[in-house]
């Protein structure tokens, strides 16, 4: 029975319409619009320092994945079934050569190709015909990335500016515990949902100061002037406020496909390049979490607060469900909008054009790849592969 | 492959038919013919007295709600997800004013218009074209009443003579707790497994005295002389058994949509009204609680046992898994048919006639709301509003 | 969106195809491929000596019964739904003469004739007309056996000779707690998975011996010359070896439906027939568990190590989910096929030739009872229902 009144007066949740949610935005599994965007690219799915000598499962995409690290250092990601009867990798064996199944102890290299069966004749006088599905993998900046889409289509990994120009003194550090502010490593609801929220400026003065009290720098609770604009790889954001009788001006950026390029909220220091980059990775249509790499000058040392802080947040871990619904943060805001949220009972009034504005960003390149394009920002020759962001804190006179 | 032989004489459970639930029974889904019978009426959906100052989620007819209470005291009753961005309104702040969504602070009255949008411009100078979709709240009896259903079919809220003439001395207390024989507050199964079981009074005989031991009072054992009759909102039931050399006649009723009228099973006092009503609540399909109102005496007071009563059983919440199989109850009993029945497996006989009226009533019913007309016991005008009923214990002359 | 490339070179696991199981395997419903196979013989679905004096829950073949056992020594085996109303019989009282429901108190006989209804007039004068669902039951080798099958097509339940023919001092012994060599009773995966590796010799050189060490005796861990060949009612496996300057030769077999006839892995005693036989249970299609019966000279002697035996393997039950990880057995192995298997994604070689064999028989009564007839192995004449094995470890000089 279809439930609708067009003249209803009343507002009534009687009448809500069933919930649509955006696939072009949300999705992420092969074969799907935004999956196979979002397999145009690379994307960080492990911390490099935290794969030990057995293999590891990890879900990136909606597939499930075996990765593992031989003792020479190299990585290898395959399909967790063994091309043979079907037993997990899981159980496998890390060996100089590759990665050998417990049942059979057919032995694959990390590109898939079978080097050893030994229950059959001489070894495996066939063993040239059969691999094992496989994906291709790169470490960089302290993070394992693969690429899971079409072969012919592998761009080269980029560069980021901000973690290869290092000053004296300064490395690289990286991390997968996701959102700094609070929650655990794996988020239960979609990526998108925290990926535009980079591009949502203004709740920073509502969720993060107004209601739940002061969660940065006081500055910060400022409702600021916002402007947004188009960037090379995806939409640019200033944000005015004002700082000890200066103009404190804070750039944030997002870009394809899944990064979040935010100057430290704490705003440790000014006029210097973003210290850190955040890729969203998008686990399944329903769970993400946040891989992070930057510049340090001490081990642990991501995302450090001003020398002068003062405030005294309850780290959220510490925390109870009371104290969560009571002082809520980015994660109760953006969990909270359930697994997938509901773009058809959204209403964006103007302080959303940034978010309008990125959904029709990542709606183009999700057209552009149905019609066999290539997407912003994949790139095939390692020439062109350095990629330049403006975000980060600006203390300026003023103007 | 259709497994079915009209000739077998094994009685062999090789041929039972895939099983069938009656949906116009046990639906409670928006736009189902069951949930919108239920829903042309008022439902209670909370203890008044248990809201505190913080949002609080509930499941009511299947739709997830939050329920919300102002310091002035007026309820709430909104969709969870924020018309704006979809957060859900359970990380909400209360004011007087209404309830605040904690990521960009927009402000919503108990009848859903929006009040504040400090992110937009001038605070929201479009604000009016914006609603939270609500549902109608009303406290009575201790109990918080909600209308989930179209607006225009909007009933009075009845008003119930045991719980409106009080002696000297009473007042009215409420529960949520569900049944009082034992189990948790939330029930695992289809609301109408419980219903129905109050147009069953032949099995007090068997599951709460011959089998489980005695669960009521002595005279409860005695298999009753029954009958049934419509009354004016559903059907009642007269158990006649013996007491103290007198007639002892008890008078149990089911009112629509949910009402069970049992009188004290404990039978603590004689000839004088029902004590409690208790209304089933449908969470969802497979899920019910039980609210109770009625007149006590001192607090804590609903249900009293009898002056010389000697029974001692063991508390459910006290009993082992094992104890609970030796000794079942009401709880196992109904939640042990499944999370819905199948009716078609059923054999119903001639002591399942109360519960064959009840289901005609409700089938009833059901036919009533999709032909477009009012359903029994819904009226419109103040004056209609009060229900009376017969249901209680007597203690009488043999005539 | 299909995905597909067949000229790819690369061997990425984008281009994998959606995953098929082969149903005529791994079905186990009723009106399924499998399921009406399987339906088609004897189960046993308990340990008879585990039976209490209350009703037992049980699923096998996909389906949920209560298995009871008066105090005379009848078992009964019901659909758990109580004809009447159903409310399920575990809740139900075990008595001299069958099962009666708590809530209305019917009573049924161990073959569903319900033999009183204390709630209808004169105690059920109608009562013959109400049958309960059930199936039959048999008592032998210390399990319960049940035929879940067509009444019309039951066989007689067949007699074993390794169990039948007892030295002085030697009594049968039944267990049910699955898989000797570690892992929960029930199983999380499908029964084939299991079956199918009795006919896969050549695993225990690498999995039980090279991978996580000797799992067995020292001279299992020689990969061994093998041989298949049909028997009457399955397949049988030759597996030579040499020990102590003797020839070590091996017979394992499976027989339809579900029967594992292995001698003991660790080679107590040679020369003489099979221990022990094992039926494999499938439960549902995603969990099975394996019952055994065995000839044994003391209480708890089922599969004895031999008195020279020197190993020491870790238990199972102690073992860390990262020992496990690192020393994995047939439990990692098969559970770690997934809950079904993927058949389109395996590439047998010739060390699977067994397994090929057995699916090909097993396939082929699945055609022959499609087709109406009586799959290999159903008798119906007790005279006919001897069944005998090769199976042993047998050592011998060498030829």
């Amino acid at each position: 029975m279809d439930i609708h009144d067009p003249d209803d007066k009343s507002g009534s949740a009687y009448y809500l319409a069933p919930p649509v949610s955006d696939l072009d935005l949300v999705s992420v599994g092969r074969g799907t619009a935004g999956g196979e965007l979002l397999r145009r690219y690379w994307h960080p799915i492990a911390v490099a320092s935290e794969i030990r000598d057995v293999p590891m499962v990890l879900r990136a995409l909606g597939e499930d994945l075996i990765l593992f690290k031989t003792p020479a250092g190299s990585f290898g990601l395959v399909y967790p079934r063994c091309c043979h009867r079907g037993t997990t990798l899981y159980y496998g064996k890390v060996e100089e050569r590759g990665i050998r199944c417990c049942y059979h102890g057919w032995l694959f290299a990390t590109d898939g190709r079978c080097l050893e069966q030994p229950c059959e004749p001489g070894g495996g006088e066939k063993r040239d015909s059969y691999r094992q599905p496989w994906y291709p993998v790169e470490e960089r900046y302290g993070l394992v990335f693969a690429y899971l889409g079409p072969p012919d289509r592998k761009p080269v990994l980029p560069s980021y500016e901000p973690l290869e120009i290092l000053k004296p003194g300064e490395s690289i550090e990286a991390d997968g515990t996701s959102i700094g502010s609070g929650g655990d490593a794996i988020a239960p609801c979609n990526w998108f949902q925290h990926w535009e929220n980079v591009m949502d400026p203004y709740h920073v003065a509502v969720l993060h100061s107004s209601f739940s009290g002061i969660q940065f720098i006081a500055e910060m609770a400022q409702m600021p002037e916002v402007s947004f604009e188009p960037s090379p790889l995806g939409i640019r954001s200033t944000q005015i406020r004002r700082k000890d009788g200066k103009r404190f001006r804070r750039v944030t950026e997002v870009a394809v496909p899944t990064l979040r390029v935010v100057p430290n909220p704490f705003a440790a220091a000014f006029n210097q390049p973003v210290e850190t980059l955040g890729w969203v990775l998008p686990i399944d249509d329903t769970h993400y979490r946040i891989y992070t790499a930057g510049r340090v000058t001490r081990a642990g040392g991501l995302l450090p607060l001003p020398k002068d802080f003062k405030g005294s947040r309850r780290r959220w871990q510490d925390m109870s469900a009371e104290e969560r619904q009571r002082k809520p943060g980015d994660w109760e805001a953006q969990v909270g909008q359930g697994p997938i949220t509901f773009h058809s009972e959204e209403h964006l009034a103007s302080s959303d054009r940034g978010i309008a504005m990125l959904r029709r960003l990542f709606r183009k390149q999700v057209e552009i790849v149905a019609e066999g394009g290539n997407p912003v920002g994949t790139v095939f020759d390692q020439n062109d592969a350095m990629v330049r962001f403006e975000a980060g804190n600006y203390l300026e006179e003023q103007s």
